[in-house]
């Protein structure tokens, strides 16, 4: 897997210390910062969106990172290098539709390029630790709860559905609009990073809950055993995923308890009866395997 | 002129808070923040760049904004979209190359996508206020001294000629380097920010130092006369350019003084003789035109 290599060139690159988690925590400043892009034709069609969604959805995939890392979302920049055909009103909606997605932020700036044909769209956001612990998803431990948000525990996979059925050339559906426009967990993971003392794991599952778990489970070198749900497996759900100590939970409420933290076995995650012990394992299941790009 | 329409129609959907100068102040986080994107067949040509090259000028050009903010630049994050035929060496020489363009930041993260055809790099840089007053292109004030750094003074326009030579289908020169590597004002940069306390503005002259004059001029409502020195309408230069109380200058050292701010009048800026009076005056008698997009 390319992306993977490449990933591994950059560590050897720039060291390991502040990769690993989707933000960065830059301690000294007290704040988190990720970038995501998203690319015409590798991450959407421009058929499939209205300027609106798009603004939205590329804003909504970066606050999503810093809501799962605990911290506060605050700011963000925005470049966008754009095709010759792009007009005033795209711009105007683009932009109003990242208002709408924004969870608190403010945008402050960024770029406006041209692009010889496709659009490309990279936002980078940040967030403070202020009154928020922060989270690591090398922090979960054995007797930790998997824990989900009691209202999303029903909408894991349904973005892939969408996906799935914009691919196959439907225009409209509940879980289209699920894909395009992500509803985040903002309070449940505000709850959790501001009343948590704990060292503690938490995600979105923007590639999919068992891939967020997958990642935990790795990182922390444990292992995670949770009920079989539907749509383990399916990619941007944009969910909040954590691993938090048992006696926790009494301070927490709306939470759905999915699973919980054990020592490191043979499997890496247990899903049900089914076991993951590798990566690999991991895509080979993919029932859903219609994201645009993995 | 499109981008300009679509800059305002951003400020009208966003306000005009953190609109304005090239980094945005983050006052509260005590820090500054910018993001610019490369994109192939607008910014470069790959063929005119090497891998290191493309990796150095990317990181450069938005370490040279933090600078000319007055802050210290600390980290920034890197987005990379890239067509299939990308190979594990491009990344490690990219990376070896945005290292060398630092200047005391750090790589703390990013994002790498596929792209269906062209190159798209997108980097955000942070960096803090801390010891540093941070500048703005609204503060020059009549009186102010306009100073560049003694040692860059000859380098004006050197860039915009190496562009030039690309474009004529040289491969090498001094200019041609210059163009790929910029040099940024690293030292001068920081000695202004660091000693100064009235309010003062500061660029980098990525758009030539004309164009940064004139920005400078209109953001303060003021107007500028400086000498007509060799290179003021080449593009790309990456140097810095400020308006610092004349009092001030005796705390410094190594500037060079190229003309002073003077109460509003007809013009905008004028050089030697040449007054210019509106943005389009400006761009009419910019005698290079090479600029591969502006």
């Amino acid at each position: 897997m390319k992306e993977l290599d490449f990933i591994n060139i950059i560590k050897e690159q720039i060291g390991t210390e502040f990769i690993g988690d989707d933000c960065a925590y830059l301690k000294d400043l007290g704040i988190v910062i990720t970038q995501d892009s998203l690319v015409e034709d590798i991450h959407f069609k421009k058929e499939w969106y209205t300027p609106y969604e798009l603004g939205y959805k590329s804003v909504a995939v970066n606050i999503s990172d810093v809501i799962a890392s605990g911290a506060e979302p605050k700011y963000i920049t925005v470049a966008l290098s754009l095709p010759n055909d792009i007009n005033n009103y795209f711009i105007k909606d683009f932009y109003i539709g990242a208002k709408d997605a924004l969870y608190g932020a403010q945008i402050v700036g960024g770029d406006i390029t041209g692009s010889s044909d496709k659009i490309f769209i990279s936002i980078a956001a940040i967030g403070t630790d202020k009154g928020r612990k922060i989270s690591s998803r090398a922090s979960a431990k054995s007797g930790y709860s998997i824990i989900v948000n009691k209202n999303s525990v029903n909408d894991f996979g349904k973005s892939s559905l969408g996906l799935d059925q914009l691919l196959r050339g439907i225009k409209k559906s509940d879980v289209i609009e699920i894909h395009k426009k992500p509803i985040l967990d903002y309070d449940f993971a505000k709850m959790i990073a501001s009343k948590i003392e704990s060292e503690y794991a938490m995600m979105d599952t923007s590639d999919g809950l068992a891939d967020a778990l997958f990642k935990i489970a790795e990182s922390s070198q444990v292992s995670i055993v949770i009920d079989d749900i539907n749509g383990c497996f399916g990619a941007e759900d944009y969910k909040i995923v954590a691993a938090v100590p048992k006696e926790f939970l009494k301070s927490l409420s709306n939470y759905y308890v999915l699973g919980e933290v054990v020592e490191k076995n043979d499997f890496i995650i247990k899903i049900g009866e089914k076991e993951f012990r590798s990566y690999k394992d991991l895509n080979l299941y993919d029932h859903f395997g219609g994201k645009y790009e993995r």
